[in-house]
């Protein structure tokens, strides 16, 4: 039941546990990325209204949440920016605003919130976080194969230890489409069926491609040299026929060879039917599945002319996402509950003690631990030992009359209940090596 | 001159050297935060319109993004959903959606950026960071105290050497103005002239009050006590002659005390026209000044019934606000230029030296450096060291036919221009020894 507390449709509230998980990952990511020399950009939640439409298709401009002039303008009902839709329009503007003061090749991530008016439904929403890696202004292979290598690298430091990265590239395609004689206008109808090799059937992919009107030779040709029993040597011998199938499966090898340097044999293979849907692509694409996952978890390739129609420089360009929201569910503890909010809790046992309770949770956090005294009005012990049960505490300081006489505070142990009396001094070195036990 | 490749007006793109320094400033103060018991929360970009009209004011209201409806209602030039302006109208929002299932008291942190359409101006910006500690449903002023410790702790940890916590009383103001007879209906006036003793003199000060209607012998008693050489003893003298005003000592005195224990001596101060522009304060106050930085870099106090007014419930609440963005200028190295970009920067000699070349980038990371492979097309040494250098390279390794022979890797130290063979096997641990040192 929605209520009109609940954040606007398709968005989330982010509590501690979450929060601090999804965080975690983020530091992560943001570690492996800065290991591999790319640097951090961040740019505005929204842009000119004029820098993101006709960028996405008709489809993806309906998508854009837009933000109505202010003041005097209010009510002409028109808007002149609007909320980012991807990180790549910005990175375009940016290419163009900082041109050589960029570094060259200018090899950056983003990671940060996008907002697409979509229909929210499960794991799809209006406020997401996307994570890209690109590298501008170098056309060598070696881009291509480092971006491949930070992405696996970010999701084997995630602790997701089962993924297959499928390699590709546009001028395979190409030349597979030229060796088994598919007419050029047909192309990209039959590429967009050909994707479906992992879902369908060869059958049903057959007749698919023949209701696109492929003849049904050709048809079953292509669909048998995909996924017969030595596929992958009968595309590559297919490839071979023509000039842009043997560049296309030169781009594949180099990467492949490049790849086997870091990550492990097996785990990243040429796909041939893989196509990816976006049509700017110019050279090698990938994608990385999961098991239990539908769809990719991450994806990307090279992209030479995207800038340049994104308004951006005429430079080449090689990229890939994180798909963050759907991975972060895979990692362990991402969904766990709420975690421990303290590591030592302070009773307050009276007005008069609330001084030196004071004093000895900081000489906790000089110990490198989370403390906090007890910010309640019930002067009961029993009462304050469960609120600092409640903050998952670890040990809890008590301190009243009789510990005020002796220059003592009791230190509890909230697992065993156990109590020392500690001397007032040394609490910060007694807790820091109880912390380091 | 602004292009068409600038970011919107108020809004700014971070490059790499500014965003990592703004990063680690955020990590030291999520860290002192959380060390104090607080825990993060984070809320949608946007909210829905009517969740934040009319909750700022007609002033406030008409700095409001409001964002556009989509679709078939995108032509009524209706908007429904607006950027958040601020933390706390979220805070309301969230206390009103989680109640009980939130940690009583609830001490949460937030930190992002908010939006606002001001005119942008040096250091005002449309899209800019807040900073906000608050402590939700405790009516304790050990909460008050423990807000301010933090601030205060979190300013010392970025750096801050120098800074004064100006500390009063909404209770103490009331007393002071019943004690000196001021009438009722001039009350919020004479405290906003009061306010600017800080920057008016005594007499100027005077002359204000007495043309909001103040009488000249009343104003001359107020700011004679309010300035006078022993200032605080007449102020506290005075306050003592009414319920309020006694309260409100109490207030400003129980959190002296509280704060003692955490804060230098001298630095946290009693300060009888600190007034504070909000009316929704009901306890204790407080404002942070550094010199050279005119008004303040950090405030809050206590606003037992504000929650509730925002939609919330009825709750007792205090908190602060941190002035990120005029905070930030005044960390060391905040306004550093780049930073090196990567440790170790690895040649590509020649097409059939990739392969390994991207195994001796991998090796480096895997001694914890960031490292890279040239990713150009360059196939000169003079080049690719001129590159490495302009990465901020502490090392390049370079590797080609001589090396490849003799199984080794040739180390060059940037800085020296010294080099050494190092066997292929070693190189980790040979990175690594180097770093350390």
């Amino acid at each position: 039941m929605p209520s009109q507390f609940d954040p606007p449709s398709g968005t989330r509230d982010f509590l501690a546990g979450e929060l601090e998980a999804r965080e975690r990952a983020f530091a992560t990511i943001r570690a492996v990325f800065a290991r591999y020399g790319f640097e951090p950009l961040q740019t505005p939640a929204f842009e000119r209204l004029d820098v993101l439409t006709g960028k996405y298709g008709d489809e993806g401009d309906k998508l854009i949440f837009k933000i109505l002039r202010r003041g005097e303008h209010e009510a002409s009902g028109e808007a002149d920016l609007a909320l980012r839709y991807d990180l790549t329009v910005p990175l375009a503007r940016v290419a163009a605003a900082y041109g050589s003061r960029l570094p060259a090749p200018y090899k950056r991530y983003a990671m940060g919130p996008v907002w697409r008016a979509d229909r929210p439904g499960k794991g799809r929403y209006r406020e997401f976080v996307q994570c890209d890696l690109d590298t501008l202004g170098s056309a060598s292979l070696l881009a291509d194969a480092e971006i491949i290598c930070a992405v696996s690298d970010v999701l084997t430091s995630l602790g997701i230890g089962d993924f297959a990265v499928l390699l590709n590239s546009r001028q395979a395609l190409a030349g597979l489409l030229e060796a088994f004689g598919v007419p050029a206008s047909l192309g990209p109808g039959v590429l967009i069926t050909l994707d479906k090799l992992d879902k369908l059937t060869p059958d049903e992919v057959m007749a698919e491609l023949e209701t696109r009107g492929l003849r049904s030779d050709v048809a079953a040709k292509l669909v048998g040299a995909m996924t017969g029993p030595d596929a992958e040597n009968e595309v590559r011998a297919a490839l071979q026929l023509t000039g842009a199938g043997t560049a296309g499966l030169e781009e594949v090898d180099r990467v492949l060879a490049l790849a086997a340097e870091l990550i492990s044999p097996g785990r990243i293979t040429f796909t041939p039917r893989l196509v990816r849907g976006l049509s700017y692509y110019t050279g090698p694409i990938w994608e990385v599945v999961a098991p239990g996952m539908p769809g990719s978890i991450a994806s990307g390739g090279r992209y030479d002319h995207l800038i340049e129609a994104l308004g951006g420089p005429d430079v080449p360009a090689t990229g890939g996402s994180l798909g963050i929201e759907r991975i972060l569910p895979l990692v362990a503890g991402a969904g766990d509950g709420p975690t421990a909010r303290l590591d030592v809790a302070v009773t307050v046992m009276a007005d008069e003690f609330a001084p030196p309770s004071f004093a000895f949770a900081a000489a906790a956090r000089a110990a490198g631990l989370r403390a906090s005294v007890y910010l309640g009005s019930s002067g009961k012990l029993s009462r304050q030992l469960k609120w600092a049960a409640d903050q998952g505490a670890r040990w809890c300081l008590i301190y009243g009359r009789a510990e005020r006489a002796e220059h003592v505070v009791t230190v509890r142990d909230m697992a065993s209940g156990e109590q020392t009396a500690v001397a007032v001094g040394q609490l910060t070195s007694h807790l820091a090596r109880l912390a380091a036990n």
